[in-house]
């Protein structure tokens, strides 16, 4: 490799083989010198999960002129070995996704694609998931792809606050439609679930969890609001899950 | 059920037959009506992962004079249908734990126990994950239950603030050695990962995922110290991840 250009780690949530991650590889082969570690299946969902009950395999994978590495694992999963086992020195970017569908607001929780990024935040590394709002398979990553370039690049020329990467969600809209880039916060929101009850063959009841995104917040600084009027969303993200301004309150109580 | 009691909502990560769910269940049996839904097989590490590529299953556990409920999903997933399917009402209040093993610092990212009390928050249900420093299937969670029923206690007279849950982790002491409750911040740290590389019988390659704690932070105000000094530890946390004070810094990148 050379020495010369960034080394970026490059993983997902949706698999190895999704579109997201292949434009988003193309992006990065543009930048710097690549190296590709995500999971052999969809890992949606997965949050920050991590596997300590079995145990890992990893593959070799060749595609786009790249020898890849397919991990069993989850999306952190995939940050660690490839820490540990294969990267020759700690990466001067992360990247995760990009994602087939939005990761904005209280999805950032449940999200495979972001807790790769902020696993490897945690680990001292500049890193960015992105996330385009299309869950499709066939969704258009042009405009995705075309801002992953220029985010990565202002990331490896700033570099990244201590323990904060970077939520970037893509409205799913043509690039000449964008209206740019909004640096803003997580919006209030959450799912309310709706279990989808079925019985199988033998008439034994199973569930479906589905649910219905419920906006909570009006704010016009919002990653929501950003989204809804085309502009590209950047939400710096910690994990420092403190609620610092409750600390004093909490003081008071009788424990 | 008395309409004058409390309900409280009982779920952990080590699965319904745990000790260390039994305990918080007879702990909160003094407090209020319990609910238990909680995983039918250990979940430790699972973090905020969520079911949506394959389907749950619920099933009725008889103990301890309850009718308790199995789930075959994580932590999150069993909060989530417990308030769409099992729940009369809204519960006052969620109990998740106590764990078997600390879920202080940056151990609260990939605790199952922890998100399951971040989602009671997301859903405005007052929530605290409780968590004992002791691996062991045999550990004593004597003095963890009686600290539960303090806090719980408490949560139910003040309330919590919008967003926010609380991280309880009981240091692995004796009752009369525990010095007090310390409202704490999320100590700096970090899992520098190992991966123990074996072969299996057929000489491929396979690995487990291990590492080491590094405690980053020197502060006395952290859960860590608290621990480390005999208190229990008390950290307010939130689902906001927003890096607010990155927030301004950022509007000055050209993107």
């Amino acid at each position: 490799m050379s020495t010369t250009k960034p080394l970026i780690l490059i993983t997902n949530d949706d698999g190895i083989t999704a579109p997201g991650i292949r434009a988003l590889v193309t992006a990065m082969k543009a930048i710097g010198d690549v190296v590709v570690v995500a999971p052999d299946k969809p890992q949606s969902g997965m949050g920050h999960a991590i596997t300590i009950n079995s145990t890992l395999r990893l593959y070799e994978v060749k595609q786009d002129g790249l020898t890849e590495h397919a991990c069993s694992g989850t999306p952190v999963d995939c940050v660690k070995i490839a820490i540990d086992k294969i990267l020759p020195r700690k990466p001067d970017l992360l990247v995760s996704g990009i994602n087939h569908g939005a990761n904005s607001s209280i999805n950032v929780i449940y999200s495979g694609t972001m807790s790769a990024a902020v696993e490897g935040a945690i680990e001292g590394i500049p890193s960015i998931g992105f996330s385009l709002c299309n869950y499709s398979i066939e969704a258009d990553f042009t405009a995705a792809a075309h801002f992953a370039g220029i985010i990565a690049k202002n990331v490896l020329d700033h570099g990244m606050p201590d323990g904060v990467c970077l939520n970037v969600n893509i409205p799913d809209v043509p690039l000449d439609i964008i209206k740019g880039v909004k640096v803003c916060r997580q919006a209030k929101s959450m799912w309310h679930e709706e279990f989808d009850e079925r019985k199988d063959p033998y008439g034994r009841k199973y569930y479906w969890l589905t649910g219905k995104f419920v906006n909570l917040d009006s704010g016009d600084d919002t990653d929501q609001w950003a989204l809804e009027n085309n502009y590209v969303s950047v939400v710096p993200t910690q994990f420092d899950l403190t609620a610092h301004t409750a600390i004093k309150d909490m003081k008071k109580w009788e424990m």
